[in-house]
């Protein structure tokens, strides 16, 4: 009854109210569920099959230059988070608080992780001794509580599931050269894998993370103009291993503090990639993150030998690609709807005129395209069609945020934009706290980002036409 | 500084200290290290390593079966978790409490989960309408709360990771084939890969799960002979389904309750693995569980060709087997201990001498067994070896179980084996609760299980006499 219902209601088009489209995709793709604690989500199997395909691919990259996987605590003692005074500063308001442990009071109140520096510096403090033991390359895949006040699934939740990178080096520098390893590898997962494409650049001083020294940060645009935050990467300096005397002896057997760095994306890059590439029929998923590459939905399939070939055809693309046959009681055309809905990249068609024709209909779901193809064909042109589909998604994603940035000179300029045509906006910026604050305040942009290779639009500050020398780009953030 | 301590320092034997021989392993193998809240603790790369190839393994058997995952929320208000009467009364004197969400009391307190049972059921009564949503086969990796009062690394803590799968059914018998089912995966997958061999059993009536008609366990016996229940499997019935109201609508219309059951193991298998395995020298890995199959150590590393020779063998056994070259600068002697005290199953010498006489030296990490092995060989030996000795730990561990199995026919023999020569202790059992009670008050028989397949060795109870139809395992459990 519920699988019945859900397709006749159509979702909101993405133009009326796009958020309310948003809420409709991830509920009708099966995405996500609400749960009786407010602000928290239920993932459900197909968003989940998602997440476990960005954990798998990030992971590799991951294993690939260096790093090891451990496990911290969820609970963090009330005494351990107040250790660096920036950090507990920023993570206090938010945090939820275990106060009983079975029928007892506890004697020291706990907080539930909201991110595990403090936990991993105390662990860094009893297992470096030497520069032997430098550096230490470790990540945890954990779920993590921030009491939010304004929820959305996938995009700020109360609980979260993320990946948090933690690293302590010898220097300054290489500490410098892993935060921005770190969110290279992050621009490169989000560009090939999720065929996303993102700035990088540097937060500013008042936007870093609570106990850095620097925060970078991959930003990208959303369908409706405005900017998400996809991923960060932290430089704390010796800040921390001040705080926490993460000491070790050098070659030259004097003591040095370590340098460190964080890192970190989570569950919200599924709701960055429903809303780069997603359209009014529901979902569309880049074919290297999708569970399901392409579907094979055999018509009239009642018919003799329809059910045989769809299923030879399975079997022959099983080794190949993430393929599923639907062989369910539905009709076609409702089938059609629900993988569309769901985003699958491809879909098959295969019917008694295909057979004496001796080819396939392939479907493309990004652009509707309807191919026929030689059934001898199917295994080479079926991976080459995912590779342009995938290329594809990129590529008009890129082209949306190109038409989606601007310049601006003025702040009147920067809030026009920001009201008429939602995007990134680029201004000169002098650096100061003030001119950010008003561009803030004004023009309501909450997003902002000082680009690597950026090269001068001007010589002025947009804001308060002193002499700057450094490009920034602002947005509405999510 | 730490690292060279390590191993200067010997481990306790097993035969003075089982318990301190068992902390010593944890924590100089590098599995896991103490954290600064009571009873959770830090999961290592090397012991996460294992989880991972644990998770890894079980996941792939539970896809196999048609299982997905998903991700529930680690909160569950205080009145959904009192839905079910026997669930919230087993479970409530031991969970930890949520109070606080950043500066404010909450109106409702939540409990971190213990298990998820409440927040399955809340979700299948939602999703599931009709017999074609049936079965729902969801599974999660999570990590989960119980306030223990008494720790210890991986066997008791308060933090734990697992799996816990969930089921719905639209019959009785769909619901009892499922949860033998998945307590066959886990024999199976214990058996094969852990190369620890179980018991399969039900539990009785006073120790079932909270909730649960029937629950089923796997049981295997420790080297100290002292009993560890590894997974388990429970059969609801409709109990959960009546206290939830999770319906659905069957093919003549009429309104069913649905049949569920859930299932987990949890991180406690590898303390299953290092107490079943391991030796007065650490760690002993089956291969197909261990992060590092095969270790090359080169020996004098300086002359010519060797470390040339000791890369070539890496290449060449690379794309066969989890192969790790130990190039560090310490002595090869340290070098043995040190991925002795990790367990790895297989350590390849190679020097000057062995490159003149064209082998290697292999030496077995179960038997030391000395192996002088061809170098056109190596490819096709090493893996055979592998499998040999996967396939002597479980006949080893067999062999201690069955040495370590007794019947008895009174309860003071029941008291006596266990006092003098512990192990499982076999009886007839008339099943009645008082019996039982007196074996686990006299002969503090903690563990008990009723065993699959197993025929009688008498027909009278050994604790009262009466007639008894029933064989019982006796053992005393961590």
């Amino acid at each position: 009854m519920a699988q019945d219902k859900k397709l006749v209601e159509e979702i909101t088009a993405m133009d009326e109210d796009f958020a309310k489209w948003y809420t409709d995709v991830v509920r009708k793709a099966d995405l996500a569920d609400y749960s009786s604690v407010k602000g928290c989500m239920i993932i459900r199997p197909y968003g989940y099959a998602i997440w476990e395909n960005i954990q798998k691919e990030l992971d590799r990259r991951f294993k690939e230059t260096g790093h090891e996987n451990v496990y911290m605590p969820l609970f963090i003692p009330e005494t351990l988070l107040q250790k660096e005074k920036d950090h507990v500063e920023g993570f206090a308001p938010e945090v939820a608080w275990v106060t009983h442990g079975g029928s007892e009071e506890l004697a020291e109140k706990l907080c539930i992780r909201p991110t595990s520096e403090t936990l991993f510096c105390q662990h860094y403090a009893n297992i470096i001794g030497s520069y032997r033991d430098l550096p230490k390359l470790y990540n945890q895949w954990a779920n993590v509580v921030r009491w939010e006040k304004t929820t959305r699934p996938f995009l700020r939740t109360t609980e979260f599931l993320w990946q948090e990178g933690h690293t302590a080096h010898a220097t300054k520098e290489q500490a410098e050269e892993e935060t921005l390893r770190m969110l290279n590898v992050y621009a490169d997962f989000c560009e090939d894998f999720l065929a996303i494409p993102v700035i990088k650049g540097k937060k500013t001083e008042k936007e870093k993370f609570a106990g850095a020294t620097e925060t970078y940060t991959i930003e990208s645009l959303m369908h409706d103009g405005q900017a998400l935050q996809s991923g960060t990467s932290h430089n704390f300096g010796d800040k921390f291993a001040k705080a926490f005397n993460i000491r070790y002896l050098d070659k030259e057997n004097r003591h040095q503090y370590v340098y460190q760095t964080s890192w970190g994306v989570t569950t919200r890059l599924i709701g960055a990639l429903i809303m780069v590439h997603g359209d009014d029929s529901g979902l569309v998923l880049p074919p290297r993150v999708a569970p399901t590459q392409l579907v094979i939905i055999p018509i009239a399939s009642h018919k003799g030998g329809v059910m045989e070939k769809a299923e030879e055809i399975f079997n022959q693309l099983k080794p190949l690609v993430r393929v599923k046959l639907d062989d369910s009681d539905k009709n076609p055309g409702w089938k059609f709807s629900e993988h569309e809905m769901r985003g699958v990249p491809l879909r098959l068609e295969i019917g008694p005129k295909d057979i004496e024709e001796g080819h396939a209909v392939l479907v493309r779901r990004d652009s509707r395209e309807k191919i026929f193809i030689d059934l001898n064909e199917l295994t080479t042109k079926v991976p080459e069609l995912l590779d342009d589909i995938q290329d594809a998604l990129f590529t008009k994603a890129l082209k949306h945020r190109e038409e989606h940035t601007s310049i601006a000179t003025s702040l009147d300029e920067i809030k026009e934009s920001l009201d008429k045509k939602p995007g990134f906006i680029k201004t000169m910026w002098c650096g100061k706290r003030e001119c950010e604050e008003k561009v803030k305040e004004v023009a309501k942009a909450s997003s902002r980002c000082m680009p690597f290779d950026e090269s001068s639009i001007g010589d002025k500050c947009a804001i308060c036409n002193a002499k700057a020398e450094m490009v920034i780009v602002w947005g509405r953030a999510y």
